[in-house]
């Protein structure tokens, strides 16, 4: 297809037109589809090459064996220069899908997309978010070689490599995220910093002049620096030096964005628009390339990048065979290295799963929530998690078991520290790399901090558990700065996030049931500051929580006078409203509703039977929260009591009672909804 | 009301005395109050006696005069300190407040809040959020100095302090607004960190070893250390340094939480709870305190403080006496700091805001919002912004307008870098500091990464202009990653948050009249990435934006069959439907509804006569964007054309069509509501 004029006489000739290879990919694939991101992949070209073909572990004909290396492109705008290296090097991206580049139904998407194209590890695009994502994988990484590697079998031994850049590092999340792998001592984390001094709207020098180096030292990482991004000597020594580090590394590369292009390079306008066809034809006679080839793939280039398969063949070989000597002398490990990998759960996991009976007095949800984990802990060792520096109020704690510290013990306790952000991407990044299940704690005020983490968790699939405590004005005296009002509906409206908020310990036991079995997306339990009493439920079964909305009270045959709907702590208060309203004559069925999304699943004849009313009846929803969405299962006629203020600063009880959380207003709003 | 065995004799003892007082006013507080955080303010009373005695520009009888300098206690948990100070320097903050810390109706809250308080400059708690709002604070205090100072006339002369903690310093909010900071080179900003090693879950060792002197370097700080917090000495000594330093300061002082408390001193057991009355009682003893009396404040303490009222008011006279002199040499200058200072918008400030027409073609709405800024921005010279590396997406740029720099020029334009909460936060400090109308863009998929500042925004009621393009999957090929879905809903359920969709260019323009003229919070605005046709409207009248939602199609007298709603681009979709719809003698009307929040504060009859139908009739909504919330205007038996997924990435019409935004499916969805 390439007119080769002159082909490859040394192995530096070769290299380069490698490297040409993915800067012309790039070019083309984003004039192609009139819109995308050229100057990084060209910028980067070099410093990808010697990763991906003298470094990176991986086996492009498996992308999910397990012991590969991490490859992060948290730069991700610069797409086409990973779906260019996963072509060239023999993944399942064909020339056809370069073409197809930011179309419809293709597997090139404008920015990687895990679960969609293969050996994408991660989805990137939002700045910060990449970077963070892989400081989870290592220690994930950390803490499987610590629970399965044995003497002469690190069956567990893998780097975590990045590509990050100006904007990823301007971001708040990459100081949480390397303040923490700095603090934990990550050194399987290898980052490349592409360095080119542009952002969008120009040079850095308007908005970024940080001594980035002097930052990370500060963070204790190892820092690298590489003055010109395509000297390859240059790359591979420093690469080599942040590989062999035990501290995490950040190699800082000095890069041209828009390498070859006549006008274009190093200028932001190289950075989010096509070159324009003018542009394209000078950077490829730039770069010695036939000025009117598209997508050409030299032969001798397509034969250097593709023994990749061959070594990545080997390498698992090599670690297959590892693992058969590791499952004849540790056949038990072995056999929980599988499962875990597998992400299948073990019989009984969840026997020890506590039942509550009123005779438990009351008892606040987040406090059921840690009686959960610790049931499930023992009998789940991939159940690994922390809190966000609120460890003693999430209650997110395992017993008995150890730190996750700086002197690399990888317990399955960890401590954020006050990075709620990192968290939320850390978890992402620990789901993704498989052989664990992660939780994390804040207050769910605080779930406005990991906000891009929780999308793109919801977005990727991935099964992380999100503990947000606190949940209500009900926390009291921390005042309106700490109470949720529009954070149940902001999670809500996340397509593929699962939020519960339990009513009692026993559903939120059910919740925790329901959250470790679940494999379709991240959950989020919402849970009480607050001591609530347990619910009774018939003949003591499980509250069917799976089904996201039952009743609780339920006055008889037939539709009810008046549905009142809730969730949470507000529940109790509608069981009580109930019996008053019985009292006046007034069937009433109270409906426990701890997850819309699970509710909206069930097949339309429960949902109908369960809102149903008598001809003249009513619903009333009550949550102590933004009474956003409720109208959908209340309908045009129905009451919501529910709170479209902020809170105040007093005891929860009083806070409570003075916004309208009261037996008295429930039952004066339903009457009213009634007519009567 | 103090036992005072011992008055004291020297200075030393007395400083030490005022010191002690703080100390066991914040003891006495959470204690009575069975809540609240006594750590923090003992450890740090040492450092803010100093500052507020020795460096503190301020007139408590005056807490809103112009040049006083900025306390910003970031730390908000440490209310007790900042009250108490309040308390003994002369603001209306009593013992009676102090003894009703933390409870219903108090000017005392958990956290300090602005607005509730006098003297309270800024609503913290939320960890990072003050210490960003502080570097906007300065900003303002740059800018304004430049547009007002004159030779001998420093009108504008004054330091931001603030009070920030280790975990402020551990989120991702310290990064991006130290970052900028130090870019901008803000030296008005004099920050002491409360470094106390730590935090609620236990020693900082636990998940925080940065060395924050080299990072702060590293961002081109001045960082000083105190290496004893209660050495008064070093305290002085450091402070004028950082103040005298022309870089933003750093003074790291090492402390002791709890200080005094017998057992819980540098413990997290001093943190979050009330010591306990064996634990206050012995700290008492330890500080030389009386130990049974409460709330108690020394006289010779009360005269030394109250000193502050005589200082402060001598500091404003002097100032007003140079702002009279000021006013005399620069009259036009004097009125305009007058008109400014006070929020008051210029006759004819929107005269040249631009109307369209049809025969402006199609135009994006950010266009027109480009288009609005400039026309707006010469007659409102408080009118300042920028964008997070994104001005030629969100055309937030002021033509000819020289930008905000690192090399003192204060410019109207401002690079905030890809630093999006700090962006949120530091409009937030701007609008705090009062002379200036700030706004501030990005995608509105990136509100996510600023929405715990869009909350404060909001619940302290500044007036700050959210910007946000690229508003729906119509964006295109950026893909999922880029496509808001949540984020309408997610914004909209914030208390006192106003959220503008303008459907075309009139819209456009209407809204940033509205958000102009508006005193009462902030104002998100939503704008399409995509060109949009010009809407007609009756005898070219401008769209009634204010009103919340209106009819663009009316197709007669009474009520018509079917309402369509919808928002921003969509509304287009639906008034092809309806020109469709007619045409199968089906009367419809179309109701552009720019603003929930707008539309819910219209009288009942406008809201009712808009979205009533003939009897039979029907609603339907379409948004591009997650249905949640629609249900209250389309009823339950209306529709919603939204989104239950995420995006995709494709060509934004392609995009569109394949997600059922067609103007086929809006009929089809339309009849099928009508049971046609």
């Amino acid at each position: 297809m390439l007119t080769e004029t002159k082909p490859p006489a040394t192995s530096e000739e070769l290299h380069l037109l490698c490297i040409n290879t993915i800067r012309t990919l790039a070019m083309d694939a984003v004039e192609k589809a009139r819109s995308g991101h050229p100057g990084a992949p060209m910028g980067a070209a070099a410093m990808a090459f010697v990763l991906w073909t003298e470094f990176l572990k991986h086996n492009p004909a498996d992308p999910g064996w397990p012991d590969r290396d991490r490859f992060v492109l948290s730069a991700g705008h610069a797409s086409m220069l990973l779906y260019s290296l996963l072509h060239l090097t023999g993944y399942e991206v064909s020339i056809d899908d370069l073409q197809s580049f930011r179309q419809w139904g293709s597997i090139t998407p404008g920015h990687p997309e895990y679960g969609h194209t293969p050996g994408v590890e991660v989805t990137t695009g939002p700045l910060g978010q990449g970077f963070a994502t892989g400081v989870g994988m290592a220690m994930a990484e950390r803490f499987l070689a610590q629970r399965f590697n044995r003497p002469g079998h690190a069956i567990v031994d893998h780097n975590i490599f990045a590509i990050v850049s100006d904007g990823d590092l301007m971001e708040g999340l990459s100081h949480e995220a390397a303040s923490l792998a700095g603090h934990l001592g990550l050194g399987k984390i290898v980052y490349l910093y592409d360095s080119n001094d542009i952002s969008i709207d120009g040079s850095t020098s308007l908005s970024f002049t940080d001594d980035v180096g002097k930052r990370f030292e500060g963070y204790g990482w190892f820092v690298a620096r590489v003055g010109d991004g395509n000297d390859l000597d240059q790359l591979r020594q420093a690469i080599r030096a942040a590989v062999d580090s035990p501290l995490p590394a950040l190699v800082q590369v000095k890069t041209h964005i828009g390498y070859g292009a006549p006008t274009k390079q190093d200028s932001a306008s190289s950075h989010g628009a096509p070159l324009g066809p003018d542009e394209v034809r000078g950077a490829k006679q730039n770069l010695g390339w036939p000025v009117d080839e598209s997508f050409a793939v030299p032969e001798a280039v397509r034969a250097f990048f593709g023994a990749a398969v061959a070594r990545g063949k080997l390498a698992q070989r090599n670690w297959e065979d590892l693992f058969r000597s590791y499952q004849r002398r540790y056949p038990l490990d072995a056999a929980e290295f599988e499962r875990t990998q597998a992400g299948e759960l073990p019989e009984g996991w969840d026997a020890e799963l506590p039942a509550f009976t009123a005779d438990d007095g009351k008892v606040a949800t987040r406090q059921a929530s840690g009686a959960a984990i610790n049931a499930i802990a023992p009998t789940l060792p991939e159940l690994v998690g922390g809190s966000a520096d609120l460890a003693e109020s999430n209650l997110t704690d395992i017993k008995g078991e150890s730190w996750f510290d700086s002197d690399g013990v990888a317990g399955r306790n960890i401590h954020f520290g006050v990075r709620e952000h990192a968290m939320g991407a850390a978890l992402n990044g620990i789901s993704l790399h498989g052989g664990l299940r992660p939780f994390g704690g804040t207050f769910l005020i605080f779930s406005d901090y990991m906000r891009p983490a929780l999308r793109l968790a919801s977005l990727m699939g991935v099964t992380s558990i999100f503990v947000y405590t606190h949940d209500s004005i009900g926390l009291g005296e921390d005042g309106p700065t700490h109470q949720p009002i529009e954070h149940l509906a902001s999670l809500r409206a996340i397509p593929g996030l699962v939020v519960l908020r339990p009513a009692d310990a026993n559903e939120t036991v059910a919740a925790w049931r329901f959250a470790v079995g679940y494999r379709g997306g991240p959950v989020a339990i919402c849970l009480t500051r607050q001591a609530l009493p347990v619910l009774e439920q018939p003949d003591g079964a499980r509250p069917p929580v799976e089904r996201g909305a039952y009743a609780v009270v339920e006055p008889g045959v037939g539709p009810p006078d008046l549905v009142l709907l809730s969730t949470g702590s507000e529940v109790h208060l509608c069981v009580d409203a109930a019996a008053e309203l019985t009292g006046r004559g007034i069937s009433t069925r109270v409906v426990s509703m701890p997850s819309w999304e699970l509710f909206n699943a069930q097949d339309a004849g429960y949902r109908k039977r369960l809102l149903e009313t008598s001809p003249a009846g009513a619903r009333v929803a009550v949550e102590a929260a933004s009474p956003m969405g409720w109208h959908r299962y209340v309908g045009e006629f129905g009451d919501i009591i529910g709170l479209e203020r902020f809170g105040a600063s007093a005891p929860g009880d009083v806070v409570l009672r003075e916004l309208g959380f009261t037996v008295e207003n429930v039952v004066a709003r339903s009457l009213q909804a009634l007519g009567r």
